[in-house]
């Protein structure tokens, strides 16, 4: 029997002016890749060892634990259906989402810091041993004093040559490692970063990799304190943990020595140009840019099609409640990051693109482009991730008392891409990383140098004259993109000459001079990265393989994207003459013209982001729309209404009436 | 023994440049209040029977029976105090904050519309039995399908003249009674709100007392489904609830008859002005905008003390880590929030007065300046309850890593506040009420009718000429103030007249032309409201009993409080000509110079709000900011860390692992 979908979700889709199907082929890269998704989907979801309970009416300890099982069932089928490495990755990712259970920084951070980090001879014996999963690892770096900024870790790890070990020490209280996953009650090994002492000199921030618990009985071993940091806003289902190391020794050959090696008599030697190394910091900031997306596109997705099915108030009085949708503030909440999702989707295939060329020359020791990618996955990886985590909370609050509901699926979008905006880099230190290069791209443009391409064009801020627009262009591409590449390049050369000007004609030192222009340096690297996100969402929307129809649905966005940044920003765009006072009233109407032709299209638009509910998991944003039975299903099986009368009143609340009433 | 504090704030403090205790005074309204307030405080935190246990350990449920057993005693103990009422209202909001615990609602909304709606038979009757708390009630009025909409609910109640007694009932799913607090297990009776029917004729929405559960062993009456509607993104201390009716039947005179009564023949009659009801929704919205003061403000002192106590990272190479305060995005992340706190305690005690004032002529039958309060009080809820919920989310994220944990204390700060912005009316609903009567106070003044006197100014748009300043006036008040009146007054003007353009020149129907403009309607009740918070707080700083010293730092405060919204909104004053270009890099470099200014004051300026450790609960924010040691020993007492070795091992992690590493 066929299930039932809601009415008005079935009038959305019959009415798409464009083939559904053939969208989500342009986003996954190809059909044959859509069928591969698929089917990977279906071993998972067939599967009748996974129950794919609801996390969220478990208490924590019983999360961390279903976690566990989960983890652990999939390492172990994994192996068993004999699937390609990236079909590995991808049921594993669609099984275990970014949850931060047992194993996934095990077969992330922990794992891939073996393979960069690790000679010859380690990758051997350790690797083999992660990948059988005989051994489970985190990845031991952020400590309870410090996070981003590595240089000032405390963990020592001391080299003595006469036993030829290395002592771990955690000298002081905020020496602790913290938050790293699995750590506080799953994993045996970790990899470890410490500052690294060897004849009396401090080399700096190095790798060890150590057992942490006895394989017998999972005692942590002598010298380690072990625990879990406790509860969070999110990630509950996860043991972040904290650890602290006394005098822990360990082999001279748990060092990963790809990079730099201490020889048995202490001296320490670089082998490898250790800038190699940022080929791994890259991958994982493409990797959070492609989480922020696809957990944007997941929270869009949710709320409009709970904004299709909710009906509310009144357009024209007398006549029924209207879907919500209909209001031209619900689609200026929603569709705007609707477009982002889709700009960012492009975006994380180009800088995807980007690296993979970088790297395959990086793996012949060719280090060209290597700055150029790393800062720009640094201010995209910061960029994206605060929009999607802005994006996910306007989705929430649009989805009114129920988006407060677990029930939506939106709290746990929310506050897993609230690690990512902080996690691995912070935002506003990854901006100012971007900052920097862009500000030294400048000078040597300034000095007559040659630029890397997505940079060349602060050559031409000196020359670029501000051309005047009138809002009737503003739907154009090459308008659009102008508009953006513009603002960039002035607020790059306002921040660059402003820390020059402090310097020069204030008399500040280098260090204060930077520090006072902080702000402005931020905001130059926002403008840099919007920049690039339109620029490849105009190109991505050229060269789509698409119809003509789609292709019409894809314009609308890309125009709402960049006309909306302009309406919201638009100190910047005014500031420099790009626009007029006169014309911003023109671009907000155009702006709320696109509104209303994405309306028709938005739960088509959704849908072939082809999201499956098992992975939403939200209650609003069912494919077959029917939200309100489920909702009551839902919440009907929350704990608390395990019996008709809580035990509680027999303990409290019913002496507590009983006495008030004698009292009357 | 003197408790040691932190260094880092001991410095803080010793170079304040003004009394601490003095602005203390201001904020509360004299240092009689401050004695009052901490006398009421004392009395809480020295009494041994409360635990003020750490309610983030604890699974749903136990968060839920810790709440009860805590209320329940509270409520108990403000009878043996002999307190005053405003004394009680103290003692209890200290102790139960606005968690959603057992007896706030009842405490607030039911027994406020008991004591509003009901007659004097009634109140006699039923505020006797809630004051004593022989009875415990919740306030019913959203359901699963409608919020905000109270005229599409879908509960009746039907009167029945055969047997005097109107029959309540849930005709569909949707019309399921969802959220009220204390519902789901706790409360014995509810005063609901259902579509009155009598004599064939809907008469709209009423408010009706009833009993939900038997008193003699708590389960539900017939006819009566209730259950807890699961867990939710915060208020997890608290049963939220539904109910389902199915033709319920309770005696005629349990309809609060105050403002309109059926007689027994079923002759529905009105008796005194509707319009009278909508005091008691002013005074929810007043109540709500100091919650998000206060919460905002508590969120600040948090992260302002914890970025004294944090080292991080480098300004100077070769230099110890500074304080993260130092860094400028720091100062620039936080200290508008730190601004906008004290801009919006002043603009509750304004709000406050001028409510008092219109409902005590309310109590005469005097219903003039309630609209304009009531519109207001709209705007004004919304609009701080989104600055405070984005502002407590930037402090959270200001705090790195250690902001996502519990430990903070940001994460119930910020869940709270999630339902400031969408209950009691969702923000952009309650702005577009306020946008509805600014376009008709225009339309008026047009007219050539006078306006009352917060919108008085609408009467000068047309003739106001931009006056064209230079940045160097950007930090006088007179300045600031015009600036935010002459945009607010042109958004006005700008949204009024779009919504007449499209009637008149595009032919739209009045309802097409007003949900066509939506967008541009928020924007101007933003605006609106954005100028009064700015002329609020300027004559508050004025006005101030304060020395010299605190007055400057108060000034630099409200300056910064303005110019920042100039800097983020700055398209806005720059389209019409207040601003030009040239003025905005001078004013941000302004506002970057208030940054330092209040960066010395800091730690004074949130010490100033005075609030309890035990009212903080953070970690983080501590007044003694012993911040690490404090985390750790949070740490330790996560429930996962019972034991050293997880029960889990035994079950899944030991067998997987011993299987893995037998197959090698």
């Amino acid at each position: 029997m066929a299930q039932l979908v809601n009415p008005d979700l079935v009038r959305e889709r019959s009415r798409a002016s464009f083939d559904t199907g053939k969208l989500t082929a342009v986003l996954y890269g190809g059909p044959d890749e859509v069928t591969r998704k698929r089917r990977i989907e279906a071993l998972a979801l067939k599967d009748p060892d996974y129950t794919h309970e609801d996390l969220n009416y478990l208490c924590r300890e019983d999360q961390y634990v279903a976690m566990l099982k989960k983890s652990l069932m999939a390492a172990r089928k994994v192996r068993e259906l004999g699937l390609s490495e990236r079909d590995r990755d991808s049921y594993m990712d669609f099984l275990l989402d970014w949850r931060a259970g047992a194993v996934n920084l095990h077969r992330t951070m922990f794992t891939l810091t073996l393979q960069q980090q690790g000679n010859q001879e380690q990758r051997a014996k350790w690797l083999k041993l992660a990948e059988d999963f005989s051994i489970l690892g985190s990845y031991l770096q952020t400590e309870m004093g410090h996070g981003t900024f590595l240089r000032g870790l405390e963990t020592t790890a001391t080299y003595d040559p006469s036993t030829q070990e290395f002592v771990l020490h955690s000298p002081t209280l905020t020496a602790t490692k913290w938050w790293p996953g699995g750590l506080g009650l799953t994993v045996t090994h970790g990899v470890v970063m410490a500052q690294l002492y060897t004849q009396g000199q401090c080399m700096g921030p190095h790798m060890f990799i150590l057992q942490l618990r006895s394989l017998d009985n999972h005692k942590p071993l002598p010298g380690i304190i072990i625990g879990d940091i406790g509860p969070k806003y999110g990630c509950n289902d996860g043991d972040n943990g904290f650890l602290r190391f006394h005098q822990v020794r360990i082999p001279r050959d748990n060092m990963l020595m790809r990079f730099a090696q201490v020889a048995e008599d202490g001296t320490y030697s670089m082998v490898l140009d250790p800038r190699l190394i940022y080929g791994t910091m890259v991958s994982m900031r493409v990797r959070l840019t492609e989480q922020s997306n696809f957990a944007l596109a997941r929270a869009v997705t949710i709320a409009v099609r709970y904004s299709c099915v909710r009906h509310q108030s009144e357009l024209t009085p007398g006549e029924p409640e209207p879907q919500i949708l209909e209001y031209q503030t619900q689609q200026y909440k929603l569709f705007p990051h609707l477009a982002a999702a889709y700009a960012f989707w492009f975006t994380v295939q180009t800088l995807q693109a980007h690296y993979e060329q970088v790297n395959s020359r990086l793996q012949e020791g060719d280090t060209s482009g290597l700055q150029e990618v790393h800062a720009l996955s640094a201010g995209l990886k910061a960029f994206t991730s605060l929009a999607a985590h802005r994006g996910i909370d306007e989705c929430r609050l649009a989805c009114g008392g129920h988006g407060y509901s677990h029930a939506s699926g939106l709290i746990y979008l929310l506050t897993s891409q609230a690690v990512i905006v902080t996690g691995e880099g912070e935002a506003t230190v990854m901006l100012l990383q971007l900052a920097r290069y862009l500000v030294k791209c400048y000078a040597k443009s300034q000095a007559g140098a040659k630029l890397p391409s997505t940079v060349s064009y602060l050559q031409t801020v000196q020359s670029a004259a501000v051309s005047g627009v009138t809002a009737r262009d503003l739907n154009n591409f090459d308008v659009l993109t102008e508009a953006y590449q513009h603002r960039a390049a002035r607020l790059v050369k306002d921040a660059a000459e402003g820390v020059r000007f402090k310097v020069v004609s204030e008399g500040q030192s280098e260090s204060d001079a930077w520090n006072n222009s902080l702000v402005s340096l931020v905001k130059c690297a926002e403008a840099h990265s919007h920049f690039f996100v339109v620029k490849t969402f105009v190109e991505a929307v050229r060269r789509a393989d698409v119809d003509d129809s789609a292709r019409a649905a894809l314009i609308s966005l890309c125009q709402l994207y960049a006309l909306h940044g302009i309406c919201e920003q638009a100190g910047d765009f005014l500031q420099h003459g790009f626009l007029t006072g006169p014309d911003l009233p023109l671009a907000r109407s155009q702006m709320c013209s696109l509104l209303s032709k994405v309306r028709s299209d938005a739960v088509p638009l959704v849908d072939a982001f082809d999201f499956h509910d098992q992975t939403l998991q939200s209650v609003l944003g069912r494919y077959d729309g029917r939200v309100y039975e489920h909702l009551y299903q839902w919440a009907k099986k929350s704990p608390l209404n395990k019996a008709q009368v809580h035990e509680s009143y027999y303990r409290y609340l019913q002496p507590f009436l009983q006495q008030n009433r004698a009292k009357l």
